[in-house]
């Protein structure tokens, strides 16, 4: 079966109250959608906002390989012919080669929203089809509230999937606009459609009950060979299906061959990307593509593991680009680390003293409120420093923060000073201000180190996160800092801990620094 | 039908990469549950983790209303006798009333993992569960991967069921520990389960192919009574099945009474409480309980949703405590505060002028990145300085705090003062050392008003938490503190935002200190 993928990350994922996508965001993504092998994007809604226009125009000049460009509309008004209706003319203006547009199938929305007679809606949705389909090359029809309308009246509604039928769609989408629908019941409903319907069929769901992957896949299951949703599930309230965990649900463990092999390995990246371009935060526990997705913590998972991972997950990491990845934890033992061991390539042997030496570091750090799962780099540095191999970069002889106000309503000031003694025995005496006590000792420090090593320059800090531990004991709790750095080429996690926030942070901050000097082999 | 609700998020839940509850937290959280009317709180794994068998032992003082307390174990080892089993033992030293065991389906695992023969893990299942039956009010029998290992050897996985049943189990739960089930094949399998299986079934999924919910559904849809799961989906990989849309799901959209009107009416609390305590950033589409999960964009929903909710909701946000939200921005607004004041029992006119002044004011601290949920106190002396109902307390002058470390190894050393003017002019100056600079200005501070202020003798602080707003410019970023605080009567949170860590602090002290002055009436 022949099952196309119908992309709208760039229509309705952009409903979702945090994303807005400039034009060039929207090629970018169009680009990635491209390159991955989705067969449809919808671009936008030119009828509804008129910048869309300038995107179906530009799009065009990046030649894409696979992928049609498709635009929204809704059917014409009930007033207007579809030559007067400016939305339906604004779909020929896109030049879109594909358009789809949506109709009322719910006889309770005809008669309330559009406040009009149920026949007169069955004229609109035929005609407008039947317009497009001379002047556009190909038409598809999104049936709204198709699930909800049919179970409210199923004769009204099939009347409506029939006038589509005659006005030409090629594909009519059954869409679940209000998310409500359940699998069984979808199922069952397009059973139902089949019996009345030829055109191919196609599925639109929305994720208000969390249900919104299981519906897609029931859809197709039952014999539905368009799937519409979005890149991560982006859409307005609770989001659309999310292509994400669609695709490789479909090719995976349905067999259907909607993407390449080469396409789906890029899944990770595509996904990762647009979370990017929408500059929305990580959703680390994301289905298949998350940070988190194929991360194994527990002790007994891990042997497992270790001995075949198919015991504990449902498809390997690399098919769909992702990877592996073990916590050391405090739930953690022994195969923790000989896992990180060979993931950090090194030449270890566990029967080496020293890996029962930092086992057990580990472990008294850990009961101090270390973590080291998010927190790679210092675990290995921690690693390397019980075999020798860590130089001793610098030596901290001492540091002053201090934060003050000195009259009402005056912003707070922040001043560091950091004394260090670099491997030459020399000593650095450096200060600076920050937005906050902590910025202000990373400045000074910075500032000191550089002068011996100037590769450090390379270094930024890109997300810094508090966890106050044992929070019953109020501001005397401990304090965990993690910070993450990058030099462009690779980012690194490092942790700090602390009842000091201060000096929790200062832990983290050197462990970044020394992470990369260790890197660089300096 | 009756379906039973069983929660993990105290056992499975924390396998989550960033969720590590400490025992006050899972005492609450265990509150909270039971106030909704979960059924089941496993409450840890006691074998695997000797802390938990604190937390068994102080939840009994709770006195829960609903829910029945289980621990977690698994069969016990080949080689051990079930007397002899530490784990099993733990079981019986946690005094919980249920058990929960898990054992192995899988042919694969038992030879692989376990490596023991096939006979011998039949007989460790059913002689583990017949001595703990003996032992425990209730038994349970999840058997892990009977999904996968039903694939791969239906008769094997049928009788490792069988001698659960032999054995005296209550309750078999069949888990989809990978998370790599479709909805469709869970149904068929069930119903040949059922065929062979006479002991109530349960079910325990994973959400690797965000299909844990539909599963969990399709489950009870086939006869399943009991239901395990976690709030807001929190667990190892991609999480554990959301209880939060399964609930919901099997009242409103399944008719099984599950859990009472007044329950499911908590059930945004419930799931932002345990978010809270976990100290999780928030989840703003998650279905029926995220900010945006009913909240409507501009344009056609908007005035279809002002002529009928029904047109693009698939329930009523109220059913689970959760609002509508138009995003035309004064309108939200104003509402919000309206249900706040409601929420607070206050007697303030909606249309007295100080009320929309507090509306913007909000409005622009919100941008700053304030959040009002979880910080009452500091919302309600917002209300009440602009109606005039607040005195000054006290004027701050100035503070300084120095946080220092003098030599390589010593103890970072933080150190405070504090300069005040008291309602009869009179300036304290203060100083004091502390735990980290907030312990320090904490204690600087209360030093110079306890002088004036003896009543605040009484409060202490009980949590503190952090979180880093625009994480993405490191330690230039934005940080918000929440403080608890209690004087033995009652408990209040307060909050402050400010790029310095120390400032933000003092602003939510302060608010702490001002609203306990304001609760006594001085």
């Amino acid at each position: 079966m022949d099952v196309k993928l119908y992309d709208t990350t760039l229509r309705d994922g952009t409903q979702s109250e945090d994303i807005s996508f400039t034009v060039e965001d929207k090629l970018h993504v169009a680009q990635l959608l491209d390159d991955f092998g989705i067969h449809y994007i919808e671009g936008g809604w030119p009828g509804s906002n008129p910048k869309d226009i300038e995107f179906f125009h530009a799009v065009k000049k990046l030649n894409l390989k696979n992928a049609r460009i498709s635009a929204f509309g809704s059917t014409r008004r009930a007033k207007l012919t579809c030559e007067e209706d400016p939305n339906i003319q604004a779909l020929l203006e896109s030049q879109a080669p594909v358009a789809c547009i949506f109709g009322k199938t719910w006889d309770f929305h005809v008669t309330t929203a559009l406040q009009i007679s149920l026949e007169q809606n069955l004229e609109i949705i035929e005609d407008s089809l039947a317009y497009l389909k001379k002047n556009v090359e190909e038409v598809f029809y999104d049936a709204e509230h198709f699930f909800d309308g049919y179970k409210a009246n199923p004769e009204y509604a099939i009347k409506t999937l029939l006038a589509a039928q005659r006005g030409g769609a090629e594909t009519i989408v059954l869409c679940d606009t209000n998310g409500g629908t359940l699998p069984f019941e979808l199922g069952a409903i397009i059973e139902e459609v089949k019996k009345h319907i030829s055109v191919p069929l196609g599925i639109h769901c929305h994720n208000d009950s969390e249900l919104a992957v299981a519906n897609s896949i029931t859809a197709v299951k039952h014999g539905i060979t368009q799937v519409q949703g979005t890149i991560n599930g982006f859409g307005e309230r609770c989001g659309n299906a999310n292509l994400i965990s669609i695709i490789p649900n479909l090719k995976l463990k349905m067999g259907l061959d909607c993407v390449s092999d080469q396409g789906l390995r890029k899944l990770n990246h595509l996904s990762h990307s647009v979370r990017e371009l929408a500059n929305l935060g990580e959703w680390k526990n994301q289905p298949y593509t998350g940070k988190s997705a194929f991360a194994h913590k527990g002790g007994i998972h891990v042997s497992a593991i270790l001995k075949n991972p198919e015991t504990y997950e449902h498809i390997a990491p690399e098919v769909v680009g992702n990877k592996r990845r073990v916590l050391v934890s405090d739930l953690s033992g022994r195969s923790n680390i000989q896992y990180k061991i060979e993931e950090m390539g090194l030449d270890i042997d566990m029967n080496d003293p020293s890996v029962q030496e930092v086992v057990q570091k580990i472990k008294d750090l850990e009961n101090q409120g270390y973590a080291y799962e998010g927190a790679e780099a210092s675990m290995e540095l921690l690693l390397q420093k019980s075999r020798g191999n860590l130089p001793e970069y610098f030596k901290l002889r001492g540091y002053r923060v201090v934060d003050e106000r000195r009259e009402q309503d005056a912003e707070p000031i922040s001043e560091a000073t950091v004394r260090l003694e670099a491997p030459n025995n020399e000593v650095y005496h450096t200060a600076a201000m920050g937005d906050g006590p902590v910025d202000a000792l990373n400045s000074a420090l910075r500032k000191a180190l550089i002068q011996f090593y100037p590769i450090l320059d390379e270094v930024t800090l890109v997300d810094y996160k508090v966890r106050i531990l044992n929070t019953t004991v109020g501001t005397k709790a401990k304090t965990r800092v993690l910070i993450e750095s990058t030099d462009g080429k690779s980012t690194w996690s490092t942790v700090g801990v602390h009842c000091d926030i201060i000096r929790a942070s200062y832990l983290a901050l050197v462990d970044s620094i020394r992470y990369k000097l260790y890197k660089e082999k300096i």
